[in-house]
């Protein structure tokens, strides 16, 4: 694999979406309504949020860069990011899955720029190398400038991973480092999965997509047309004091819909510049005990930790001695009013927790 | 076995000298050097010193109870029995193990009455049927004062243990439902125990003895007359101004001996009354889970839990929710400045996290 896929390329700027949007409760108990994955402190004390807004930032500057969440988070987007201005953090009156919110963000970008491209990007993934994200980033924005066309930047896989999308590429060659996006495919079994990595010719769906914004538009007026027009009054009063109510009342006749099968599964073509950098979706404690520091007897996390005969755990607590005695491969997550001690291979059990939660209305603990 | 042991013999009541010195470190995270095993609120939200103390009370009256505690402790002591004259609480200057103490309980208690037969107790056991310990205690009493010698209670065992030390008691019938004391024996390997449990001629060692007062001085005066002669001025100053700083003086140059190796091993012969009361030394978080109330899922403890294909743990927490998923036979002891997380099998080797924080200079968990 070319780590320097694009790197020779002409590069540009252009406008920056983050989605921000996102619920998410896979790392209960830390997370909470108020307070879900893209705002916790995961990644050495600062936030995904933080760290995709500092990633991005050199290349977009602050006035170009955009957040989308949901109204009850705005203000914490907006404490976590004081650099942007107020208005560039939006938040959604309710939650529409998420075409509305693309559709939203590709018109307040079209009003910041018309011309620009812009990037649409997920708050909530850790990508560390972020100098080689940016450079590709950039090369991305300049072929989306150039053609009409949108850019996904593909994870290489690196495992036969069922729990994601994939991005199928054709079997040509490489046009300076971009392939030719064929199709937006289901999550596989692990069969599939396992010929996808073989055949180098799949990427991971990291929901990284650069847009020509005339590309973008058109393909709203040919599968979203509702959502487009219904959040047209929004986008044409940002800014203005009618802001507000037009986004409520644009959203309340929303559909709910996903841009992936409203639109990216309905694309006559699309192109993958196969991602150079690192990437984690961070998508369970499991994973973010992998990227955790090191702490005694081979266990890692964020813990003042006494290990006895206890290895392979992942921990996190604050405030507190964490002494593990005899055991393994156990995630132990402390905060003031819950306490989670799980099987690393039960980590996407945690739902379950939220459900049984949900069902006793215990809202405080949600 | 007669579960009405005695129960038809001549009662009497006594003094009782509680031995509430313990420190122990089997229920950290929730005992510390300030608040040992016996102070816990371990069952149903009381402690094991109070439950004694409730226990014995009925009995002997609360001018006739003498508990002998370390002198950092006593406050706490008398704070949790109200009831009792303060200097019914004694404070030990310095830990000189049990001998020192229990010279000093039946010295105090001869103070009290010369006459009465008196009882040593350890304060951390747990005895659920009160009324059953005390139908026994009036017999033995009953006996020491009738006879010179020396009444233990021996624990029936219903397990090979080998944490315990054994009463060996004749193979000759018991006399009114006292057996013929012959040795005490040390804690024995598995394949011994199991003999003993099915010889049914040996006891568990609860530690609990029922004195004549005359038998016990002669077997000081034989075995302990150093720490008999250090200690005569203070329980001679008892209840004066001088009682403190002659107990600290006595203390001072005791010899750090065991009453077990020092005199009982030593006595020509004493008498076993075999316990109808159920008995348990709760000597690790495991013992109290199983006496502990239940939780959802097969789990113990005292806890607001969520399990998810969770079984067989013991869990104590305050103030938060605990969800285990996927996870057994494991103890989780919250508390506010520690948690354990603990292999079932490995409770013991919770005195291996206690050298690990004694190392480090962590006197704040300790």
């Amino acid at each position: 694999m070319d780590h320097g896929i694009g790197t020779h390329l002409p590069r540009a700027g252009g406008i920056c979406v983050i989605m921000a949007g996102g619920r998410g409760t896979r790392f209960w108990p830390l997370s909470r309504t108020r307070l879900p994955k893209q705002l916790l402190p995961l990644v050495g004390g600062r936030s995904l949020l933080r760290e995709t807004y500092e990633r991005v930032a050199p290349l977009a500057g602050p006035g170009r860069i955009l957040v989308i969440t949901g109204a009850d988070l705005a203000e914490a987007v907006r404490a976590e990011l004081p650099e942007l201005p107020a208005d560039h953090v939006v938040g959604e009156p309710i939650g529409r899955n998420t075409a509305p919110c693309a559709v939203l963000g590709a018109g307040l970008a079209a009003r910041l720029d018309p011309d620009a491209p812009f990037a649409l990007l997920p708050a909530d993934h850790l990508i560390p190398d972020a100098e080689a994200f940016r450079t590709q980033l950039a090369v991305a924005f300049a072929r989306a400038a150039a053609v009409a066309t949108v850019v996904t930047l593909g994870i290489v896989p690196d495992r036969p991973e069922t729990g994601y999308g994939y991005l199928e590429t054709g079997a040509d060659a490489a046009t300076d480092g971009f392939r030719r996006g064929l199709a937006f495919v289901e999550k596989p079994d692990l069969a599939t999965a396992a010929g996808y990595v073989a055949g180098g010719r799949h990427f991971w769906n990291g929901g990284i997509f650069v847009w020509n914004p005339s590309c973008f538009a058109a393909a709203a007026a040919a599968h979203l047309p509702r959502v487009a027009a219904l959040l047209a009054p929004a986008v044409a009063a940002h800014g203005t004091d009618g802001f507000a109510a037009a986004l409520e009342s644009g959203y309340r006749d929303c559909p709910a819909e996903s841009i992936d099968y409203a639109v990216m599964e309905r694309l006559d073509g699309f192109e993958v510049l196969p991602a150079a950098f690192r990437w984690s979706d961070l998508g369970s404690w499991d994973a973010w005990g992998d990227l955790a520091a090191p702490l005694e007897g081979g266990n890692r996390g964020e813990a003042d930790l006494v290990a006895i005969d206890a290895d392979g755990n992942v921990v996190r607590a604050a405030g507190k001695l964490v002494a593990l005695v005899g055991v393994r491969d156990l995630v132990v997550v402390d905060t003031p009013d819950a306490l989670l001690v799980c099987r690393k291979a039960d980590a996407q059990r945690i739902k379950d927790i939220i459900a049984r939660l949900e069902g006793a209305g215990r809202r405080d603990l949600l």
